[in-house]
């Protein structure tokens, strides 16, 4: 049984650029049975921290499939958080996986039958052998716990391994958010647009070459029938933001083009 | 400019089997500014089609990010399919690195232009330079007809180049179905249990060992506040599928586990 002592680094802010992937793990995402509803939230939150997310992959409940991207994420990124497969039945393979990817070993951990006992203990449910799967935690893992049923994911080096149930996603993500650390946030100013994309490309492209340091997109509005489009500015310099969001509506008004 | 005849391969129904990867391109999906909704649509598309989505990436608006991801998923995959990066606007850069991929040059291509003059002359909308930019096609490409806002998306080889926009993207993948080759259909059957995963994992892990030919995975359901679960059965063949899970309710009913 592993019982190591946590080796979790301490939360650490920086002006470094931190980066992060995430890995959704399932064939019910890939089949269209389930619509996939986690990766957008730990987009938000990690974004929100200051956290810059370079990617995200979904792959099958396939140990091969699993073990590569996570070694091509974990090596690429500064975080990588996972969901999915951790539950109690056959296919969920994922701590299985994770284990192989560090080269690790895998067995019932102390801790986290100490978390799930009770749990089961309470309810008068049987700790029947697919339950204690969910005990199997890689050698030096810190556990995450699970306030909602108890059965926990795990840390990994830089790796999260995490639920697929989004209520219980959120909860552990809420529990390592304070061990991360976080780079400078990128703030954003949104800009509404009355009139299409192409209307205001050029002026846009314009822009984009005068302020360098703010990253810009355009995403088409085509809600209620009308094509609109939305200008976003991003930087983590807040007056610079201000500055190009300002002149960007100067410019906008100039030409005649309503916003808000 | 590009003027070449189609090379699009006729369909091509068959027993083997017809693999895909979605790469979503977006910076505003890795923020969590918007929501992706186009990979879960074109994975049930191509389920129900009899082709295997093993895959789907969700990568910055960035050239290097684009061609690597899209290099490793088109060797591996029968099938890619991207969605996004193709509209007017600077930020737009899927068409450039998708023609950096292949090696291909990439340049206003006559047939863009005739699809999409008509729609904005018929508007008196202006073809600015930064709408021209959406008639720029990598040497070689078939055009993807957008009945929504006329500018096209691509076929080069394997790789499908469609709108982000979900209404447009789905007018793209209606239109490009019919080329596709098909594998067998994977079929299924869900079976909902009144019970947590835990209480039926031990009995399902048997049954999955019994019918090692269908696929069953097993995910939990949380709504209402009362844990259930559904277990899924997937296969190619309806006969085994159907006599699987006639065994699997049999099994469920013979422990006095409630299920439909």
């Amino acid at each position: 049984m592993n019982d190591r002592q946590s080796t979790t680094s301490q939360p650490d802010d920086t002006d470094e650029d931190v980066t992060a992937a995430v890995l959704v793990i399932g064939d019910e995402i890939l089949s269209g049975r389930t619509r996939e509803a986690n990766a957008g939230y730990i987009a938000g939150i990690l974004t929100a921290a200051g956290i810059r997310l370079q990617e995200i992959r979904v792959v099958a409940d396939d140990q091969d499939d699993i073990v590569n991207a996570l070694n091509a994420l974990r090596s690429r990124y500064s975080y990588v958080f996972t969901t999915g497969g951790i539950g109690p039945t056959h296919d969920d393979i994922t701590a299985q996986a994770v284990a192989k990817a560090f080269g690790r070993s895998i067995d019932v951990d102390q801790r986290a039958l100490d978390l799930m006992l009770p749990y089961y203990q309470t309810r008068g449910v049987e700790l029947t052998p697919s339950r204690l799967r969910m005990t199997r935690i890689p050698d030096g893992a810190d556990l995450i716990q699970n306030r909602v049923t108890a059965a926990p994911g795990f840390r990994i080096d830089n790796v999260f391994v995490m639920a697929g149930v989004p209520s219980i996603m959120q909860v552990m993500l809420d529990q390592v958010l304070p061990d991360l650390k976080t780079g400078r946030r990128l703030l954003s100013e949104t800009i509404k647009v009355s009139a299409p994309e192409g209307d205001v490309a050029d002026l846009f492209t314009e822009h984009q070459n005068a302020f360098p340091a703010v990253t810009m997109g355009s995403y088409p509005d085509f809600t209620g029938g009308v094509i609109r489009c939305e200008l976003v500015l991003r930087s983590i310099d807040a007056e610079t933001l201000s500055r190009a969001a300002a002149a960007l509506r100067q410019k906008l008004s100039e030409i005649g083009i309503r916003h808000v």
